[in-house]
């Protein structure tokens, strides 16, 4: 069979990271004669435009997040390995992880970006972002434990008999920063939850009371969609309760608000949705990155002066055609990841490499449970037609036939009642690292009368 | 309507504790005329039953826990507190929780227990219990981050070309302390994931090859169980290919393996499902408590000397009527529950109380997924049929009617594929306070030749 042969003239890939941009490289290479290994330091990809969802109580982690050996298990080409890439050997052609290195022939590195602070770390701790699925369920806690701690707060008052209007109960708010889709998402989902999800949980606390604020520095939300679909998505969030503050700059962030300027916004729960700070592995690689930290990469999405490494998906800069850089889309990542891999087969082959063209094949984001707002280029949709569209892409996107069904009827649960699968705080019911060892705080008061009940019931044993 | 002075004359009752135990408590007593606070230190009630299928990723968090608040909801004299208690004043009538108390006519306390490590405190990080939900994630982080580095070990070996046998690869091991129900559902359930559900994940590694030993102390596992029943149990489990060593009782705990006086059992994760340690609230409730910290109850379930006190569940002791104590049950909390309730609305109407007694409906317990033994006092069954028993009383106890579908749909899923909606590693994936802040073990090789794939494909780019 001369297998032995065949096999040892077979390329090795290495793509660093199991996001977009990593598995759709990882799949479309899969079907070629070369050798794949995936190295991610978790052991799942994470569907990240639904995290949003999973911080909002609607959808489990396990229904947007999918082991990549059982996505890849398959293509048996492909070895998944669990680790933490520490750097390269670009001269060598080896990846450097911690204690051992792994050589290529071929490198392709996805490893993505983080919410950038803008130079304050201090914030991070204060107002985490969204990109993995500990984020998520650590935002679910925050947000969750606060109607807890308000709830129980009330209970300890010694006068808690319920007055909604009670100007001494400290109300929720929620401040969101950053206006782009992350930022809009999570600000319609807030509202839908506290509205809808939670508003006959409590007794004494009336949750549809809690305020929810967003943040964006420019003058518009959505700044990346035509100015139409923006004002429609400052119209549905204002609908939803939102309340949207544009050219909106924030200097500071503390335990219990957001300073912009002069204004201060009350917070009980800050959550960070804006800026991009590149991996860390970008500056590894080459010395031409922007100021996110983003590597400048050639036209076949490889680094210059090192043809056989390509970079793409978040932590690559590409300028399109309009003299701007790509945006950090999982469409573009994943386009980028075929193109990837195309170019590898293509080198395999001998024949030329071709540029990378990003086909914009439009841009979605939702708003609450009900609205969304689309841009095809051409033509824009909002309101409920939007929302389907949104609905109907996620759904076909989202990985494994299994995850689809379940987060379908996630969805037309969540759609049709209050119930949600996700309304679970796991890990501390204190603080820690973010109110800093305080314990669940107490009320006010040194002792509590108990809540009364609204109705009695039979009076019988039986 | 006179509804204040109604409302006034209502008893109030603080129930600690939001599992089996206090849950049937506050069902049974929210259809009567009484106030009921449930104080919990989770928003969740967890069907400890089912840990176990959390913990070897057959089912997700979200789908055997539920928010106590969406259990109780409807019920408007109920209201559910977030907190943690630290003690009574039983002169007072007061439930104390940090900075604040909370006032009572009568308290029933139903914290339950965690396992006994008797007197190793140091053996609970190396050999972790399963008793919250949080519990359950740690374990299938570990369990599963053995395959994964085991995987990544023999990856890195500079000679890693597939030998099954190959002696130099480190087998990987399971050991489980204690061969009651949860150790053998806990060791039947490992023994399903190794040999089925991850046996086509790995390239490299045999997940069919894990071990798994079941160490009982005593002379036959289930010991509460008939005899003819812990053979058949034995059987079983042998079957699925767990090693089961009774009469071995446990000396010491390390962190790759468990010595059981001269026999030493290598291991790779080490699971404790042995020994009652009971809630530390019992010790300050009374000093009539049993050697695991259970506090003696009076007939009526009530505390001695304190007829407004109930202690219920597995943080009681009460001798049945052949002179054990009852075991420690979900449908025991659940009856004891129920009773206590009764009892305090009997105070309430000026009747006299009722003497506590178990009806025991049976006991069951799983091996793995196609097999159970069912005792019923009088009948015995075990394998297939009993557990269709065992999977239909599951279903029934599940809290919340959705679970309910839920967890069919994934077990019907997990019967007929390997899929599993769990086979996530949240958390570190590296071990700390488990292997002590090691980041993930490398192989011993420095570097490392790629994989070779079995089979290339399609030698073409499109």
């Amino acid at each position: 069979m001369g297998d032995a042969s065949l096999r040892a003239e077979q390329r090795t890939v290495v793509i660093v990271g199991g996001g977009f941009g990593g598995l759709s490289a990882a799949q479309a290479l899969a079907r070629h004669p070369v050798r794949i290994t995936v190295i991610d330091r978790t052991n799942h990809h994470t569907f990240q435009p639904l995290l949003y969802q999973v911080a909002t109580t609607v959808l489990s982690p396990g229904q947007i997040a999918a082991p990549l050996r059982a996505v890849l298990h398959r293509h048996r080409n492909v070895e998944v390995v669990l680790g933490e890439v520490t750097g390269f050997d670009l001269g060598a052609r080896r990846v450097k992880m911690t204690d051992v290195e792994v050589g290529y022939d071929y490198l392709i590195v996805a490893t993505g970006a983080r919410h950038s602070y803008f130079g304050h770390a201090a914030w991070e701790r204060l107002a985490p972002g969204l990109k993995t699925i500990e984020d998520a369920l650590e935002i679910r806690r925050r947000v969750l434990l606060v109607f807890e701690l308000a709830e129980r707060d009330a209970f300890m008052r010694p006068t808690h008999r319920p007055a909604p209007s009670d100007p001494q109960r400290e109300p929720i708010n929620f401040v969101v920063v950053g206006g782009g889709p992350t930022g809009v998402e999570l600000a319609g989902a807030l509202a839908d939850m506290a509205r809808r999800a939670l508003a006959k949980d409590f007794r004494l606390i009336d949750p549809t009371r809690a305020r929810i604020f967003l943040l964006e520095g420019g003058p518009r939300v959505l700044p990346s969609f035509p100015e139409d679909l923006s004002r429609k998505t400052e119209e549905q969030l204002r609908k939803l309760g939102v309340e949207v503050r544009t050219s909106t700059f924030v200097t500071g962030v503390e335990l219990d608000g957001v300073r912009a300027g002069d204004v201060s916004f009350p917070s009980s729960v800050t959550l960070w949705a804006t800026g991009v700070a590149a991996s860390p592995l970008g500056v590894l690689l080459s010395d031409k990155v922007d100021r996110a930290g983003r590597v400048f990469v050639a036209h076949d999405l490889s680094l210059p002066d090192h043809p056989e490494v390509f970079i793409i998906g978040d932590l690559a800069v590409l300028l399109a055609d309009d003299g701007h850089p790509l945006p950090g889309l999982a469409a573009v990542a994943m386009q980028q990841g075929k193109a990837a891999a195309e170019n590898i087969c293509r080198d395999v082959q001998g024949r030329p490499r071709v540029s990378f063209r990003y086909v914009n094949k439009g841009t979605l984001a939702a708003i609450g449970r009900k609205a969304a707002v689309a841009d095809f280029g051409r033509g824009h949709l909002s309101g409920v037609i939007a929302w389907a569209v949104w609905l109907f892409v996620h759904i076909l996107l989202l990985v494994g036939f299994r995850n689809r069904l379940m987060v379908l009827r996630e969805w037309a649960w969540a759609y049709f009642t209050r119930e949600r699968s996700g309304k679970l705080i796991t890990g501390s019911t204190s603080l820690p690292g973010w109110h800093e060892g305080q314990d669940i705080p107490a009320g006010s008061g040194q002792s509590a009368s108990i809540a009364a009940p609204r109705e009695p019931s039979s009076p019988s044993c039986r």
